[in-house]
């Protein structure tokens, strides 16, 4: 079942709303403190939703750390797990260069009292110089364009505008600009610059020399402890560390469900090799990470794999590639799952810069070959992840009374099986209690037997569980349960002491 | 061997020394932002305190969510997970009684320019009221006070002298005492509130609109999200929410390692009942509890339960039980574990009232009974776990090389087995190599393959790691290898074959 190709049709917004709503019915996503009315770019999993997440996290910490891929020479290669701390001393943010430059352009509406990203609005201006220019976020329809023109300009035609970028817009233009939501021009103040990591204080005293940082990304960890794995354990370059954790961005404007959130998980690998060798590597990494996601039920023909221009690339960096997944918020496009960067060495050259602690590596096999490794970083999204599994399993279909069903691999499956009783009648409930409490040491598993089999069958679809075992009369007579299969909703009944097998067959699937 | 006791005598404050020592020589546990000459408060996890803290984290996980206990019925309870996010809509720390009252009282030396909690300090005054008061940390050593008392007292005994609590002595009597670290008396301030939540700000202006708090405790998440689990799921009364995660306390003094740390993790359940059944419910949790700390490797004896007196309990509880651990830094005395307390239907009653939202919860039996239910709450520490794991552990041995090992049980050892050829020669490196990658599907195992045996056996016992297994000349003359037991060094050779059997069955133990 894992190689199965789902082929619907690319999601649309619409399908957006559906899932959303699905994540909340069934509980694998609802906003936090929904009961106080949520908290912008903040969102909690719920029982399905952090099955679902630790399948994915477990998944990726097996592949990294327990089981690392097969180097090219044919040898396994070596990654070591890391769990650094939240908050660090802030000189680390310092050397990163987050504090100077972890920046959004930023620009507020006098008249809406919204704000907004410069990069995200787009900025129609008339080519023939009539008539106010108006902005848009850069994810608006056709539709929302066309009546906007019609409400500001009697209806004329995008084709009379040309379409240009607000941050590349020179200010002493901005007083034509009418903003996304005003109705009157010269609203947008200039962009400012607005630094995206929240901080706070660690000790009595709120004043600067106690101000401390939540993470934007969980490497730093990595780079501040490379010294320490490499003198605390076995490993030589090259070799990598891992880590899966939360970060925090103060996005200017949350958006897309978990996708652009304040709040959220990422899963990343830092691979320290020898610059000679970075072009091989990254062709590896490449490679194992387009395995991985197809693997957990991501088609690469739904990914999308953008290679950065060489004249867009930081300084430091030969190469970097975004894995980018088709979410139903894209439009025609791709939005970011993963990116693979070489960052040359130059987190290791500022960290022994600020730190002046020795970073150097020595090569065992001559002692006067000391250098700074490269760094290749397979950076990844877990809520991203959880997200685009959704989106990918869901799977509108009008011939079944739950009118969806979630199309998880077994694997990623927040339940791999559903053991329902026909009836909750002790001849029924007790045979699929003894099941489920079989099952269970085993595989991830629901026992739920009250309410009519068929809304059961249903609820079972909605998240996505690929097989239902059901007892009933027959199987007191003969021992054998109904199993059947969600994706084409058939049914057989097999041998009550074969299930544990047939289970385990068809997780390796 | 999960059954066999660990005998060795009360651990020390010596002890401790080691025990932090062998954390960052080992890979366990270093400063966080090590580099930059750590953060106070925060810790980071190396490559073998991650393995074990994930293992505590598992175990804990699967007891709970996957295969929760049988209750007092005969039949399987239920419980659900959730990981909600770290922040929350604010009101929501209002309605807990986080931002009226989640303080500790703090004093400051100005002589020394040090910070103390006002219930951490002891005050020693004289009986014949003639000379100063001295203030010590509660855990001051008999040593360190008679030094103090010859310094500033001539010699005299402790029996001169009454001990009384900083934080109940009256402020008047202030200008008589030396500080801790002072040498003058009245540089003590008056103790002052301080609000133990770290905040941030959520969007661009940092101003009370927008303040947030890093949670305290992650049972909130719980509680605001009752309603939407009881809509989602298919979970009645009774039944258990799970969750684990980071909570931040911006302590005012972190000591003793990751005791105290400022950035932490819990693992928490809210088990809600009806009222009627929380005697019953309590006694079970207990019982739960203890079953849970024994099976991964604390034996009960080295365990202390704490029950707080009716007259110290807050109004809404009937009973509190703390489980506590003789941890070095103990002295004679024990440390908080974990908690089980009754809340009674605080929370709910609470957040009801704050968000207005109906938590009520209707009897499906009986839709006139509609009530809040009652909670109770075994909340453990996952970081202190992972220190009482490593402090148990403990074992000196002046009979091996490495002087130490770690004790663990298998299923809490970070690796389980290690695999080592004899010496790096492809006739030993190639078969260990095959074992390793046959092993590492189902064990996580080390293959360490270049040093000394020795060498490498010290290691595997300072790490903890229950088996080694040995690959040399005759492994491949006649297809078998030394296994080597970690807690009697005992050697025995077996059949190549039968290793992952061998250890399948030791894991079980």
């Amino acid at each position: 079942m894992a190689a199965e190709k789902n082929t619907h049709a690319a999601p649309t917004a619409k399908d957006m709303k559906d899932i959303v709503a699905l994540c909340k019915r069934r509980g694998f996503i609802f906003a936090a403190s929904d009961i106080y009315g949520g908290l912008n770019g903040f969102w909690d999993y719920g029982p399905l939703g952090v099955e679902l997440k630790n399948n994915l996290r477990d998944r990726w910490w097996r592949d990294m750390v327990v089981t690392p891929p097969i180097g090219p020479d044919g040898q396994p290669i070596e990654i070591v797990g890391l769990d650094s701390a939240i908050i660090q001393n802030p000189k680390c943010w310092e050397a990163s260069g987050h504090v100077g430059g972890f920046n959004d352009p930023m620009v507020d509406c006098k008249e809406s009292k919204k704000r907004y990203r410069a990069d995200h609005l787009i900025v129609l201006s008339p080519n023939d110089g009539q008539g106010p220019w108006l902005a848009f976020d850069k994810e608006a329809s056709a539709d929302e364009i066309a009546q906007r023109l019609k409400k500001h300009a009697r209806g004329r035609p995008e084709s009379d505008y040309t379409r240009g970028q607000l941050d590349k817009t020179p200010v002493a233009d901005f007083p034509k600009i009418i903003g996304p939501d005003a109705k009157e021009p010269g609203t947008l103040t200039e962009p400012r610059q607005f630094n995206m990591m929240f901080h706070s204080y660690a000790g009595a005293a709120a004043g600067e020399e106690n101000k401390v940082y939540l993470r934007p990304e969980t490497c730093a960890g990595i780079f501040l402890n490379f010294k320490n794995v490499l003198d605390s354990s076995r490993v030589r370059v090259p070799f990598g560390i891992a880590q899966i954790g939360k970060a925090f961005r103060n996005e200017v404007t949350p958006r897309n469900f978990i996708f652009r959130s304040r709040e959220f998980e990422q899963m990343e690998l830092e691979w320290f090799c020898h610059q000679d060798d970075v072009p091989m590597w990254f062709d590896f990494w490449v490679e194992q990470r387009k395995k991985f996601w197809e693997s957990v039920g991501l088609p690469l023909n739904h990914l999308h794999f953008y290679d950065t221009p060489k004249a867009d690339l930081a300084h430091y960096s030969a190469r970097t590639i975004d894995f980018e997944y088709q979410f139903p918020f894209s439009g025609d496009g791709f939005d970011e799952l993963e990116g693979i960067a070489h960052r040359g060495n130059f987190d290791l050259t500022q960290h022994q810069e600020f730190s002046k602690a020795k970073l150097e590596y020595m090569d065992p096999t001559d002692n006067t070959k000391r250098y700074l490794p490269h760094v290749i970083e397979p950076s990844a999204g877990l809520s991203r992840g959880v997200l685009a599994l959704l989106c990918e399993a869901y799977t509108p279909d009008p011939n079944r009374p739950s009118g969806v069903y979630l199309n998880f691999t077994p694997a990623m499956a927040p339940k791999k099986a559903a053991i329902l009783p026909l009836t909750a009648k002790e001849e029924h409930a007790a045979p699929a209690t003894n099941l489920y409490l079989e099952l269970r040491e085993d595989f991830a598993v629901d026992l739920d037997i009250k309410q009519n089999i068929g809304k059961r069958y249903a609820r079972q679809d909605e998240i996505g569980t690929p097989f239902c075992f059901t007892i009933d009369d027959q199987t007191n007579a003969d021992q054998t349960v109904t199993v059947r299969e969600r994706n084409t909703m058939a049914q057989e009944r097999i041998s009550l002491d074969k299930v544990h097998e047939y289970l385990r067959v068809k997780m390796k699937a």
